[in-house]
């Protein structure tokens, strides 16, 4: 494996000093891509992610359009309960819908926590061949969600606003829901190690739905699940935790050892800084929506941004993923932008 | 019209002494209530809310069946550009639906500022009627949506987890977005008074979607409004201003001159109460989702949390609507926990 041209995130990740901010976006290999797009017409979505040459073309697409300074494995954090054993199905302009949730005890019958070689190998296979596509030009970085939002999932069966269902299931059977909790978590960190041992060079951990939780709750049936992956990665690679809307936790989140933390955009940057102290990396924190300004809007924006966060110890990116109606041209401003400015 | 015997609610608010913390739940004129779902196979919303007769039954169902300090017109946000002439429907299980949204300038032409008094006469009317039959036992909370959450609907024309659609007019079309807020803050500000007029003991501004904006937009778009309701009501009765997830900004809310500010269950009480100050009284902030935990949990969930937040200026509530799903006896629990307890 050749050593990596551009590794402006890593030493970002570690602290080091930086000649600028390195830029990628959350969700940058998607729907705003028509590359992607010509790809999403031909194949199935869990088709797209279980072949590897598919997987890795979708992955390097805005590596080479757009000049993000890393690319993201393109999956789904929902290929977890699959390999535990759980039905998922991705429904065309719906989302995902899990047949049979978890509802009650006996329904762990029917999950394991699998051999991730033997469930997810075709994700390890992608990730081998992303390496020698990105041939050393940036770094990889590979993903899984949170156990917590990945019960959200297998308990709620389908997207919620509020995932009262698998709140309730956390609240009226709590031993139902740790046990699954921390089965979710064992498959994750032999996943992620997987992973990193493919080659990815970092890894982020997303809890979409960790904003939905009080800050007690998110103590409870999300961080300490976060904090097990953490400690079981961060020796072989930096980590990045992005819990979206838990702003509330960004020290306690620091203090888990991670190298990283995701921001979203509603918490002013400084604030930011000052809950998470000064020994980790934020990244953050574009509001995605804001990418439909005018390009010239965009640049202001984005050069606000960064004076707010300042070039030490900063990941650009935005603070959800991109929207599928973005143009190109804007999301390239976005990245241009940090490149010229920082 | 009789005095009123229970008027903590109002004293609260006022920031006087009193010998307990009052209660209410938001949404407690709902689906959780079979007496209320019996009205709800028989008439149709906007029916349920046009009708006076039918919108006091409503109101008044969950003081005689759950013993809350404070009543809350039950009526929709949506009558206010329904009353500006742009059509609403309320499809079932589905959400509102507005087939002819605000997308460029001309569409400006097809609404208006109203005579609320042509326009919403029928619920003046059910204040009027409410009164008379609440014959002060407790105050009525009348409400309105704030300009920005009741844009995002003229805007999307439907429900939406993030509004992009709406953002995407305040970012691309930015006076488009402020005629249209003006309009909607005009109309408002005269049927909160009108609301007043007919009996209303104290307001509630709804900004349900104020939690998607960064804490800049949440100014430019969201507060400079919700100022304007808040400085032409407050004379005449206290106003609360309930901006779900925009914590970021308690205190630029508290100087609106606002008696009350509503807060969800993602920020610790004793950080709501650093950042909002001590001349306003707090009212949240119970995980709806919570309800549908054992009734003993419950209870000591609600002297966590009345403790946390002090009786000192403090009205408990939910930190957003009751669920459906949640049983009669829950809600009961959680009002009568506050009663004895606080």
């Amino acid at each position: 494996m050749s050593a990596l041209k551009n590794d402006l995130l890593l030493r970002t990740l570690r602290g080091e000093e930086v000649e600028r901010s390195p830029v990628w976006m959350m969700r940058q290999a998607g729907r705003y891509l028509p590359e992607y797009m010509v790809l999403r017409r031909k194949y199935g979505f869990f088709e797209r992610c279980q072949t590897p040459a598919l997987a890795c073309e979708i992955t390097v697409q805005p590596v080479d359009i757009v000049g993000v300074d890393a690319a993201i494995l393109f999956s789904d954090i929902l290929v977890v309960p699959q390999a535990m054993g759980l039905e998922v199905q991705m429904v065309e302009s719906k989302g995902p819908l899990l047949p049979d949730p978890i509802k009650i005890d006996s329904d762990l019958n029917r999950i394991r926590v699998p051999d991730v070689n033997e469930t997810l190998g075709y994700v390890f296979d992608a990730i081998k061949l992303i390496k020698q596509e990105l041939n050393g030009r940036v770094p990889l970085i590979g993903f899984a969600g949170a156990p917590w939002t990945i019960l959200c999932y297998m308990v709620q069966g389908k997207g919620s606003k509020t995932f009262d269902e698998a709140k309730a299931v956390c609240y009226t059977q709590p031993q139902l829901a740790h046990q699954l909790l921390q089965m979710i978590t064992d498959t994750t960190i032999a996943y992620l190690k997987g992973q990193v041992a493919a080659g990815a060079d970092t890894i982020q951990v997303f809890d979409s739905w960790g904003g939905l939780l009080s800050p007690h709750d998110f103590e409870n049936i999300s961080l300490k699940y976060i904090r097990q992956i953490v400690a079981a990665l961060k020796d072989d690679v930096p980590v990045i935790v992005f819990a979206k809307g838990a702003w509330h936790s960004l020290k306690e989140m620091a203090d888990t050892g991670a190298a990283g933390l995701g921001i979203d955009w509603c918490i002013k940057p400084e604030l930011a800084r000052q809950f998470a102290g000064d020994n980790v990396t934020l990244q953050g924190n574009f509001d995605p929506a804001k990418l439909l300004s005018p390009i010239p809007v965009i640049q202001q924006e984005v050069k606000t941004m960064i004076k707010a966060f300042g070039t030490k110890r900063y990941v650009a990116n935005l603070g959800h993923g991109i929207l599928p109606n973005v143009p190109v041209d804007h999301a390239r401003a976005f990245v241009d932008t940090v490149k010229e400015f920082s």
